[in-house]
């Protein structure tokens, strides 16, 4: 067994909006995933998903208010709860979620990537 | 909704080896814990669980080897493997795992605590 190096990870890709799982706990996958500009709106029926900030800052809209996270700090979206990441300068972010989830869950659409890359 | 900020969860208490709960997704807890010395030899029988280091370096020790983990590093120890964490100075661990996890798996003794414990 080997640790993951965080920081490691985010030095192997450039790219926005692309998630890269890093490690598996149960049926959760753990992604790192770099952010810039604004996501679509969307929300998924079937499970929460954590957003926890490595590096820069996020902020999570939501229909009804907004949640801006800045470096250690993480937030639980609800299932079901639409919300839009919007990233002002770019933000190295975690996502914890289960295996096969969908980035762009219930929206679809050209945003819509690969859900199943390690890196 | 609310972001929760490690550092500040941390900040909160002192004791080692008592995890606290500071956010869920889906079943699983998310838990903030403090160690210093040797824990107890241990498995999990039915549930992964990810060791994330948020402070200083703790060694998790397997009957076949051991990981030493660093700031921003995780380590995931698979579902009945036996482990041992031991941190020679004071390390602040954020702790992944099912919502119900007893800290001492299935060796039990004296070194067990609640695991319903929010902070």
């Amino acid at each position: 067994m080997k640790a993951v190096n965080l920081a490691d990870k985010f030095a192997l890709f450039k790219d926005h909006w692309s998630p890269r799982i890093v490690a598996q706990v149960n049926d959760l996958h753990i992604k790192t995933v770099k952010l810039h500009g604004e996501f679509v709106w969307h929300s998924h029926a079937e499970t929460d998903e954590m957003f926890w900030v490595h590096r820069g800052e996020v902020t999570i809209e939501f229909r009804d208010g907004e949640a801006t996270l800045r470096e250690g700090e993480m937030l639980v979206v609800p299932r079901g709860v639409e919300h839009r990441p919007v990233a002002r300068e770019e933000c190295e972010l975690v996502l914890i979620e289960p295996a096969g989830t969908i980035n762009t869950g219930d929206a679809g659409g050209d945003r819509t990537v690969a859900n199943d890359v390690w890196i």
